[in-house]
């Protein structure tokens, strides 16, 4: 299988996580994506243009960050399964999936906000408010769930960890330079403590991709998926400055 | 069950589509929400502040609306089923599912856009290409499977029609005024044509919401759910003008 993704560092990929605990890992070929540059755009075999995207070894292309995890968990040969078979337990877990998800989406809204000339400061206040509340709800439910390792947990580790890189950068005048999401949050802190040296988040997190990254790689991979499915690659590569999409769905 | 939900005119709400299909139509109470007015926040239940968000009648609150509308198919007393329960057709539904909530989202996205002043005219060009291409992608995924009604149709649905209604509000001066994703699409067009005539979505689509739609019986079914929660209503209800978020997820 291909990974289309975004290698840059201190992102966990909720989808890298499931995929190591699946036991995938060294079946996926990984193939970055830098969404923001030139010559990277994906869009002939993702319309959306988004990482991550997972090409099957089928040639079946499948995005949607929630698809792709789901995937890959369903697949697993590692035996582990981060979707629970108990329902109750499983809408708990999709429950806090869409927590954390959203956690990190209005963290890359405001992080891409914070590049604009002049800034609009309610974009800071309206999904501010949001992200506390968030991790406050992540700090109860930790309380009452610590031991299992699901998919809800996958995607928290992925928030908070690129939350603690955006806020380390300062995101905005209005949130306080000092702020941790630790601060006052013991058992969401231990958790993620010990979450972090779980191997499939050691296996890439602070970590530099080693291998080919460059645009030409990418579009030779897109390449041959238009091939097999019958489909003609671009003329050339297309620049995609004004088609930027955050790296992550 | 409650559905807190917005009712404005227009929108087909994946959500209600699911419901409906699964035969729980009647077994849901509705509680409107208008996260862009003060007085409607439900944050106290769900620290996104998001619509829809569903409460089980045991008070277990779930939301993300994929979270939702995997519950209420599972639970369908209809014999109907939108996921489907073979694995590569699950995976395709779930693709399709991706690609339309996305161009939901990013329809959102302009929507908000274009009551800034001034817009920024990057936020149409980024998010425009996409729709454009995605709509290209659901005409090609009509011409392979125009049959069945899965949940990558129901939220196909609803981009498309929530597209419909921005569309001819005039997004941006560089979206053609009389631009039609059904032109030069005719599969999706048919398609559409036939799938807003289910009664799953005639049971809403173009129709006013009719009932209690005031702040303050929006904040009585949120005491109630605390209630059972053990926990108390706030003392009063909070402006939420600076904690808009698009309405639906």
């Amino acid at each position: 299988m291909m990974l289309f993704y975004s290698p840059i560092h201190g992102f966990i990929h909720k989808v890298l996580v499931v995929a190591h605990e699946a036991g995938l890992w060294d079946k996926l070929e990984f193939v970055p994506v830098y969404p923001v540059k030139d010559g990277y755009s994906i869009s002939a075999i993702n319309p959306l243009h988004k990482v991550p995207t997972l090409v099957l070894d089928d040639y079946t292309v499948l995005y949607g960050s929630q698809t792709i995890v789901e995937y890959l968990d369903d697949n697993s040969v590692s035996g582990k399964k981060l979707y629970p078979n108990n329902k109750q337990t499983r809408w708990d877990a999709l429950r806090r999936l869409a927590l954390a998800d959203t956690v990190f989406e209005v963290t890359v809204i405001m992080a891409l906000e914070r590049l604009q000339s002049p800034p609009r400061d309610t974009v800071f206040s309206w999904n501010w408010a949001k992200v506390v509340r968030s991790v406050d709800q992540m700090e109860e439910d930790l309380k009452i769930n610590f031991k299992d390792f699901d998919i809800g947990h996958a995607s928290t580790l992925h928030a908070l960890s690129y939350l603690d890189r955006q806020t380390k950068r300062g995101l905005h005048k209005s949130i306080p330079e000092d702020w941790d999401w630790r601060d006052g949050r013991p058992n969401l802190h231990k958790w993620f403590s010990e979450a972090i040296k779980r191997p499939s988040v050691t296996s890439h997190f602070n970590k530099e991709y080693v291998g080919d990254d460059t645009a030409e790689f990418c579009q030779k991979k897109i390449a041959e998926v238009l091939k097999f499915q019958g489909r003609s690659a671009p003329e050339k590569f297309t620049s995609h400055s004004v088609d930027f999409v955050p790296p992550g769905d």
